[in-house]
């Protein structure tokens, strides 16, 4: 068995900003040469977690021509593509051709409410319009339609997507996914986006993780991705558990969408290591509070990554 | 009492689509003239009836300027705007004031997951940043938030939204705003979405109605708004009851989606008047077939409305 | 066309507490004297509004039988069956046809998760097992499943339900179903169980309501009523935005259950009007505070309702 | 480190019926003497695989009486306590304690809409009343609220509850509750409810599993638990996978609910095994048909289970 091209820790890379709410791309190299000296396997950009919903067609065009230009082909650069329909995601991928990704991860239809036909088709047409490998995001609590296992094992089968990051939360059908794709013949690539469990889904079989906490440690993903790899499973237990115990950061915001709370603590744990500058989050997000922050970054001192 | 400027019957007009599956700028003309010609007090374009979510920015550049040129002014054109957040919405408002919109009606953030307050900040950044009426459009069955009555006159009083379309269901909730709104003055205009229950919501105080069935009978819902403005509900009621028969064509289809099923059959009914050229839906939406399209049609021959 | 036995304003009565948590049965039947005061056609007693999922079988056999003891006839009673199960229905069908109900009106399977066909089942089940006319309560905020038009229609076309209380909240599915069942020749008798939108409801053809804010002013209904028997619509909505107004109560409570707040905002208004003994709810569900109390009291003071 | 008195396989035991549709106590003791040959730690009996929500209250005194009759000490008997408020749940207990059960598992309220604090307050009530062990039931799928991590562990440290069965799906909650529960002295026994990915829960510390599939191959159950307190992880993921294989009797049957495709799985793969007499359910559920009996029995086959 040969290890895929993508696999292992990719994280989804924060967008971070300035003071003033332009984009940081100081900070932003910054934070991909902190995570390439993590030891990740790949970069993802304009995800979830990088604010691509909040982001300008030219702010997202300069995030992924940013992301390769500081790259450099040391790994490779997978880009979300996170749009209602088809038309709209086929207009979006001229931006992300043109600025070099590597390959890209899109969502269902949104907004739309598609049929389970329709949301096959949209793959289908998205793919037959690039010659970049398609990884379908599988985000029900943001998209509110589940991908089937069925119709994933089918579409990697015919070669239409090569892979599948999975945030649906959805365990059980993780498993299914994982078990089906092995009897097809592993045409599909598997990542899990659940950054607390991932040690459970490495047991299963995943290929890899897609962390938003790997913003802040991706050392520790990157070891616990090792530890799988030579089926050391109480080790990679113990290192998720770390993992688990810094996680705690993205619960001490109160009364916050999950963006501020979540991406704001992503963003407050990485000024206070230095990485980025700011925790500014994109309007309307507001940025954390100092007695988050303070708590936020007890919790980060307590996890011993003070590194530099 | 004056007659708000946005008021009476403003139809989602549909976005006809040639057999090639182009805009058909022909057939969206005809339907315009078909339209003013049934009284219609103003047109809505780029509303989920036309298939925003599935035009191109392009394609929505086209569909604005068609309207205006068509319309000439005789009635005010309102256009929805579509995105995700409020840096993409200000993007997209340059197209729309470019193309010449009167007025428009602006979903609250989706994909992303705002909390209540960051709702309000959206519409606050998007009025700043406009100087158009703005009217916020309540879909939850899309957006997956229910715009607060309390936040609602709030953003009336301050002048920061001109109205309300509310294609909510919860009409309780519309009750209430009514209410309120008269309270506080009236700052709002305020219109329903839900086609079938207008004489109640006319009953109850609704300025006005945007109705996708409309579209297909235009010229009843004007008499129905005429009847309602002079306090005869039992005539409102009965128009009413007559466009509920012709509704019907909406639940034909069987196993598809809610767009395929609703706005695949008010294309298929104008296709039958003779107003538009195909029922063609914009991708991964399909066409309705030849089984649902007789259904749909014998529904529409009873209705009394070959118009030509 | 007659009018059916079961129609008009058929309050749920709510279930008074004494300090001690215990049935209030004092507060209880002056409540309901206070009600065939108003001059409501009939009392259902059991219902959400009546705490039943709250009361033991005991207490439910209670509430039946001293309703019948103090009504003596003068108005029908109609009794909540609310069971997760047809069997379980069943068995509360022998209590309460012992303690002399008119009529039943039962939700579909919860906690169960029920096919459409099962629901079906499920109410031919529970008719084949009682002469007692049954009601269809259509409740999805609840039990999580809506009772679909069509069969509902053919529900009562069969003879198996006699009508439905509708508290869906989805009054396009309410205009579909009293047209259908027109169409049908009328064999189900609709009510609304939305107390504020309820001249609406009734400008449809709906046969009655069900308002639980009916506990607090039922004659202001039974005149809203009337008013709607006269097709004077206007006076309809007049009155029933006096009673939007005092459904304010229902708003007062912040950060507590629904029960709470609102039920709980009927027995204290109630308490206010010298009407029942406490505002006690059944455990686990707390009584409103005293802060809640004086909003909720200033409003109905303002109704002007202290009727002793 | 003790091991606690429950823990390890408890599957929750399906509640057979003869063909004529009453309890088959014949199948079920021998259910019982397979379960118990199986290796299991305990019974799990009226929970949702036992169709509690379907049973009246004399069947299930019956089925916890024979269950404790025929087990005669052998294993301790789990009850699920299934009732919407906590009056009725204590109504219920008499029934309980009265049978001989070991502990209980109880649910949050349902058809009821309760507020976190009252859901609190529900679980103190029902443990005030009785001296069993009570575990609380984490199912959001039927009850429409999560248990949330803090509470549970709150009541654990305060001796309410004893345990928690967890069916939420939400194996991040799942994994911060094993660890805040670790954090606070292990106060609770932890379940998970999902036999397809029980070998991750049991690396992440679960004390046990209650699996449905239990019922049609308790053994491999309890050789990966064994595994699993050896730490041999592979061997424990790989008798999943044999599990996981086996549980596609579950996504055989089409167009019918949960409880039809699921639990009517598991009884037609016990007819297959010799086990129980029918594949009858408790109305309104139909049993499975024959062609999707055919499906089960081919894949029950293939995993090599016909132990009679």
């Amino acid at each position: 068995m040969t290890t895929p091209r993508f696999h292992g820790v990719i994280p989804p890379v924060v967008t971070p900003r300035t003071a003033d709410g332009a984009l940081d791309l100081h900070s932003f190299g910054t934070l991909i040469e902190y995570l390439i000296a993590g030891g990740v396997h790949g970069l993802f950009v304009l995800g979830s977690s990088g604010e691509v919903a909040f982001l300008t067609d030219a702010e997202r065009r300069t995030v992924i021509e940013e992301a390769v230009r500081v790259t450099a082909g040391r790994v490779p650069i997978v880009v979300g593509l996170n749009e209602m329909t088809p038309a709209r995601m086929i207009d979006q991928l001229q931006l992300v051709e043109a600025a070099g990704a590597d390959a890209i991860v899109a969502t269902a239809p949104f907004y739309a409410r598609p049929s389970a036909a329709e949301i096959e088709a949209h793959f289908r047409l998205l793919a037959a319009a690039t010659t970049l490998p398609v990884f379908a995001y599988d985000v029900p609590v943001r998209v509110y339609n589940k991908l089937s296992v069925e119709m994933l094992v089918r579409l990697g089968s015919e070669g239409v997507i090569a892979g599948v990051k999975d945030s649906s939360g959805d365990d059980v059908a993780f498993r299914r996914l994982v078990l089906a794709n092995r009897a097809a013949g592993s045409p599909l690539v598997l990542f899990t986006g659940h950054e607390v469990v991932a040690d459970g889904a490495l047991l299963w079989g995943a290929d890899g993780i897609v962390p938003g906490l790997g913003n802040v440690d991706p050392r520790r993903y990157v070891e616990m991705y090792n530890a799988s790899q030579n089926a050391e499973w109480d080790r990679a237990r113990d290192l998720q558990e770390d993992l688990c115990a810094l996680f705690e950061i993205v619960f001490q915001a109160q009364g916050v969408s999950g963006e501020a709370a979540g991406l704001g603590a992503f963003k407050t744990a990485l000024v206070r290591l230095g990485v980025i500058a700011t925790n500014r989050m994109s309007p309307p997000v507001p940025p954390l509070d100092n007695d988050t922050t303070d708590l936020i970054n007890a919790i980060v001192d307590r996890a011993g990554l003070l590194v530099r």
